[in-house]
């Protein structure tokens, strides 16, 4: 049933018919990786998609919505952002685009900014940028604490983030928190300790930042173990300003994720390929950070699988566009427009571990991108033009 | 006088009041080469900027929308687009994206399907494509014949164009015509004569591409001279591919612009600084062909006057996004993020020798963009998100 707008106000059912190419990321369903059909509809059913096949089988539905030879998507799964957090940053940026020195604190501006942060500023900053990655397309959004790095403040971030995402990341371990400057295992201690009992509750996943300058190798795996001790995922922030121990770490403990795969050598590369662990792209950083772009191509080539994320923060990568991550990919990083869409798709749901998502096939959540354009290559063919013209969420449709 | 909405019905005035950050473009207005406003406020009457102050101060007007301290700047001038034309080239763009060979027969692909496609079709393609670019911003956009290559072919081009912009240029120098590709002399002789006589009446600008393979340095200047006898503005298509004459031809014509500018040599940024030439920079070119990207920083430097814009064309830049190409030029051609927005508004008026665009002081037109943003920094700190909220093109709120 729906109120004539498209709206679903409960269980009923709608065809999109005259689909122009339709990705399934399903390949028993169409061509190729992608699944693709021409000339197709997808019935949603629900908050499931119940049939997909030919335009001119599609059975009788409570609403028939023809696209006009449109491309239909899966939603985007984003599967890295940071989105609990207060603050501006925009000077920094400006500074650093104008070659003008700044003292930033990088992070601990927005932890600063964070704490002083009333529930309401937070949670509003969070909906808001929920919203308008979902007008984007963005239908499954993974968001992580990280700018608290005190018990209370920790939970307070996931308390709020699980009020609006599934997929919440206790990353206390982001950076050390300033009161334990000097004593960085002090820190690790409360990470797996009272910060942990605090946050565990509201969190399906634990993250580290496993890099020079923030947390080793031996820090890392207690934060992490002791996180799946609790009955979180991991998760790895690895890799992403030089070599070292982080990727080999995620494959090793079996993490869902490595995320940033910017400075790989050939061991992390073949460790990537024999393990489970998907390796997480995530171009909008190198793009605003004018840092060198991780070589999708080389991971490809190995067998690895290959997830395309925003990393949306206020510090290092502020975009919410996952289709402009897909543009950069194809121009930067040897990806093709085809595996691009795969790993913002069904990438990323694998990423997260999830089956119900990133896949328009019979049983999958309902979540479903429309674009004003004929076929899901627009995305890279045309960079930066908004081309989601309309977006289903658990079959609902977003105004 | 509106109709409530914000859209005016005839020469009434509207107040954009609590304006965040006011880029102007008048430095007599405001802080630094934009001229910028905090707390400001501008008045729209008719079809112009009737005022521009403190929020504080603003006149009584017949409606007041308070825009809740985000950033407004002028609409953006998109000095350089070829949307005259029908056919589809994403097949073309996939295959060199991914690697495949492709036997692209280029912009004679789109000749073809330009020629024969009904009048009907070329102009509803083109008004689709304007209004996209308006809702992202655009408020002036040049655009250009050069798919057709026959006096009639152009002429119905420039015909079309002229019914929806007043920046129209004939560039039947676009490649040698098919029916001319043994007789490349007899084909200047064409664009010199017949097809100039059929094309004149609806162009303001001459444009010619100069570049090996395309027209030499004689024959472009032949076109040029020709269009300049006949009342046109010259501007030329130089430097794109290689080093070559077209930038110091556009200079001695005293072209309005050189566009694209991306293998120049010394002499050549010379020649732009000693004269009034723009250098007219297309980073979606360089985007969606893996080149290498136009100095900016170089020219800047040199004191030459920068425009930037999108190059829209279903070849070798779809790209119908201004925010995207000023997210690129401080990405990649050192550009800062003021630097970057100018050029994309001021210096795209320069480009088209226009007083009444690109700036937002008493008496300009009244084309505006209202930003989901503080600050008009965010273009480059959010690649990819549609920050424009609202547009106003000569006074009237676009829908």
């Amino acid at each position: 049933m729906t109120d004539g707008t498209g709206k679903r106000v409960d269980g009923g059912s709608t065809a999109l018919t005259g689909i122009g190419s339709l990705v399934t990321n399903e390949p028993s369903l169409g061509e190729g990786p992608l699944g693709l059909l021409r000339d197709a509809a997808l019935v949603l059913e629900g908050e499931r998609v119940a049939w997909v096949g030919p335009s001119a089988r599609v059975p009788a539905t409570d609403q028939r919505v023809d696209v006009g030879g449109r491309a239909v998507i899966p939603g985007f799964v984003d599967s890295h952002s940071h989105l609990v957090f207060a603050g501006d940053r925009t000077e920094e940026f400006n500074a650093r685009m104008s070659g003008r020195s700044y003292t930033a604190g990088g992070i601990r501006t927005t932890v600063a900014a964070t704490r002083a942060a009333g529930d309401e500023e937070l949670e509003a900053n969070l909906v808001r940028h929920l919203a308008e990655a979902l007008r984007q397309g963005t239908t499954t959004m993974e968001t992580k604490s990280g700018y608290g790095l005190t018990p209370d403040q920790e939970a307070r971030a996931l308390r709020i983030a699980a009020r609006h995402t599934e997929e919440v990341t206790y990353l206390g371990a982001h950076i050390v928190a300033p009161e334990f400057a000097d004593d960085p295992d002090g820190y690790v201690a409360q990470l797996t300790g009272p910060m942990l009992d605090a946050c565990a509750p509201y969190a399906r996943w634990v993250d580290v930042f496993c890099e020079r300058g923030a947390f080793d190798a031996d820090q890392a795996r207690a934060v992490l173990i002791a996180g799946v001790e609790r009955g979180l995922v991991p998760r790895v922030h690895a890799n992403q300003l030089g070599e070292g121990p982080g990727v080999r770490l995620a494959v090793e403990l079996g993490a869902a994720s490595a995320d940033h795969c910017t400075h790989l050598t050939d061991a992390d590369v073949d460790a990537l390929a024999s393990g489970s662990t998907v390796a997480t792209l995530l171009p909008g950083c190198e793009f605003s950070t004018r840092a060198v772009y991780p070589n999708a191509r080389r991971l490809l080539d190995a067998g690895v699988t290959v997830a395309l994320s925003t990393d949306c923060n206020p510090g290092s990568s502020f975009t919410s566009s996952v289709p402009f991550c897909v543009a950069v990919a194809v121009r930067e990083m040897g990806m093709t427009p085809d595996e691009a869409l795969w790993s913002a798709t069904a990438g990323g749901a694998r990423a997260l571990l999830r089956e119900d998502v990133g896949r328009l096939a019979p049983g999958c959540l309902a979540d479903v991108a429309l674009l004003d354009a004929p076929s899901h290559v627009h995305l890279a063919y045309r960079p930066g033009v908004p081309l989601v013209r309309r977006v289903w969420r658990r079959g609902v449709a977003v105004d």
